[in-house]
């Protein structure tokens, strides 16, 4: 099972996702993306769908038209694990091209 | 474009689906689903977003793991139409298949 990321781990994760901001309340994050259309949001999410399946570690996302907003965290962990930036990086890298 | 509902086809409408839910504050219909696992919770989404994008009508929704909520609305008419009502039989026998 993952475990949560040490301090250090974690500071330097974060300020290497610029674009993910921290929840409050919660030991996640979270990131909004806009799109041309639902096409390419659901486009966006498919591909991420089959990533985090693959990974066996899936986001927590809301989807409204061209929007999708996205938390990552690790249930099982309680909080943010290397899952999670791993995930975030992806993701990222998958939105880039869409 | 579509229009709001007379309050009797309102009321005819919302007793036909005895699943969803009035949304509090709002004028939209609520339902939450559960599913096996993820595959089938995106599996369900994935027919959902290509009935939506054919109706140009789409759902705002949240999934988490096997979850899925969704709310429908008609934003451009400011609460619930006829097309809410279409789509949610349409994604309520989506559900039942998944």
């Amino acid at each position: 099972m993952a475990s949560l990321l040490s301090s250090t781990t974690r500071d330097d994760a974060l300020a290497s996702l610029p674009e993910w901001q921290l929840v409050e309340g919660r030991d996640a994050i979270f990131r909004s993306f806009h799109f041309a259309n639902f096409i390419a949001a659901f486009g966006f999410m498919t591909e991420v769908a089959l990533t985090a399946e693959k990974m066996d570690h899936h986001p927590e996302w809301f989807n409204v038209y061209k929007r999708v907003d996205v938390t990552l965290s690790t249930h099982d962990a309680g909080g943010l694990t290397q899952l999670d930036i791993k995930l975030a990086r992806l993701i990222g890298a998958t939105a880039a091209k869409h």
